[in-house]
């Protein structure tokens, strides 16, 4: 039966449940305020798992003072409901604090490709990731998670994670989902005004045009990044990186390109106003039809 | 058949064989020159699972540059045999490096306990120790394990640590063992020159010393532990800590102890030459006969 529940021995009950049923469990990780990106992930989860748990966990460890976590939005109810449509068979309605015991002192730091991109500018991030990642495939144990390529560093970091301590969870990237105008779904958008919402479509067109640029012939690493870059500082956002990487290890991609680079990706990162948007893609599948 | 592996992967089969057959796993981790306190922890492991694994490893992040590495005690071949006598049914004698995969990229960083004491000389001891233990629990996934009393602030910080991240292991504890001239035993006192052995008497000495004026009715933790330090100095040992905890949470004492303190705990780390010796003991137990 299909439900929600808030506390953690209710939630180890019903995977206990499972497991002596032999039923193999997936997660999904949020922190809520769902969109149809989370729903893909739900969708991705059950199509490989038993039961698909969805954890709601506004993460307190992943955000910095003076970051927004106050202002993340949190529509609980909503969530809830819109999970189970997709499909979830429970819900973890996380309380703050329940996920960690109160004596808790264990911190997990990835370096490798946590280091770089994200964290040069939320340096405490992927601290706060790995952390609770830890502790959830730690509990929960599921044979499956899935993850968005939106937050394609989030996923290579977990990937690692996953390795290094033998977590033995299948890993599941679930391909970035957009809006009819490109602009990749985050649940940040909803602290969009109509003014920056319009702005902020230079973000997904950054990363066109330096991918048309690529297939028009453009060599130049630094070329087509500067190209990303103007399109942002052009549209009043602020870039806090736009770089071409090797997908495989978040290594920067060759100064000189060979016209054959299937393994690289660019990643973007900027300022609308207040609102921090990421965004990436293949640098040879432009993002927008 | 009892016997020793290097590889990795020789270890993993050897276990997954062990599973087939539903035996629970012991493990004894040790950085080798094996004596009898080492001894003492694979008899403890023996006594509750059906196969104790012995690993040999000095882990090179659990020494700062300029600590000594180099110069710890090995005696590979020695070791195999004592572990094997003593009822071991695999020493993994793993080779540098081996036990992380290449692009190893987690560390996992202890607070709670593990701040204070040993924290304050060897910032980096316990991210070394918290890492290669998640990493051994990980891969070996032991249903026991054993750690010695005479490293309590470790034991304390691998309790944390399994709890923390959940890997379900029973850590059982194993009693300090000491000479017949009351010296903890430790793999560094073969770094001890006979001069200075003699001089690193004083160690137990201290705790003795502290305990007796205890038992004698001294009320005050600061005079309690003075005296520890006095005997320490008077014999040209150079105190890194001499302190008195609580032995659940490791946090101070109280200034003034109610004569009824049995949950307290006197811990000592010093220098005799370069060689840094730890001791403890429980307040209301003196250590020497």
């Amino acid at each position: 039966m299909a439900s929600s529940v808030y506390e953690l021995e209710n939630l180890l009950e019903r995977r206990a449940a499972w497991s002596r049923l032999g039923l193999t469990v997936g997660l999904v990780p949020t922190m809520g305020a769902l969109h149809a990106g989370h729903l893909s992930l739900i969708g991705k989860a059950k199509a490989v798992a038993d039961r698909v748990v969805v954890s709601i966990y506004i993460n307190p460890k992943q955000f910095a003072p003076g970051e927004d976590q106050e202002s993340y939005p949190r529509d609980a109810e909503n969530d809830c409901a819109q999970a189970l449509a997709a499909g979830a068979d429970l819900v973890w309605l996380c309380p703050p604090d329940s996920i960690y015991p109160k004596d808790w002192a264990t911190s997990v730091i990835p370096s490798g490709v946590g280091l770089g991109l994200e964290s040069n500018h939320r340096p405490h991030f992927f601290t706060g990731v790995a952390t609770v990642v830890a502790r959830l495939f730690a509990l929960l144990k599921p044979q499956f998670a899935v993850f968005g390529e939106k937050d394609f560093q989030q996923l290579k970091v977990v990937e690692q994670l996953n390795r290094d301590l033998c977590f033995g969870v299948t890993i599941i990237a679930a391909p970035l989902v957009r809006g009819v105008d490109c602009l990749a779904l985050s649940s940040r958008n909803r602290n969009l005004s109509s003014e920056q919402r319009e702005r902020a479509l230079a973000v997904p067109r950054s990363l066109q045009v330096a991918c048309s640029a690529y297939a028009e012939g453009e060599r130049s690493t630094q070329v087509l990044c500067q190209l990303g870059r103007s399109v942002l500082s052009d549209s009043g956002i602020a870039v806090d990186y736009f770089e071409l990487v090797k997908s495989s290890d978040l290594q920067p991609a060759p100064r000189e390109l060979s016209g054959d680079d299937t393994d690289l990706r660019l990643m973007v990162a900027a300022l609308c106003g207040t609102v921090r948007l990421i965004d990436n893609c293949a640098l040879d599948t432009p993002p927008c039809p």
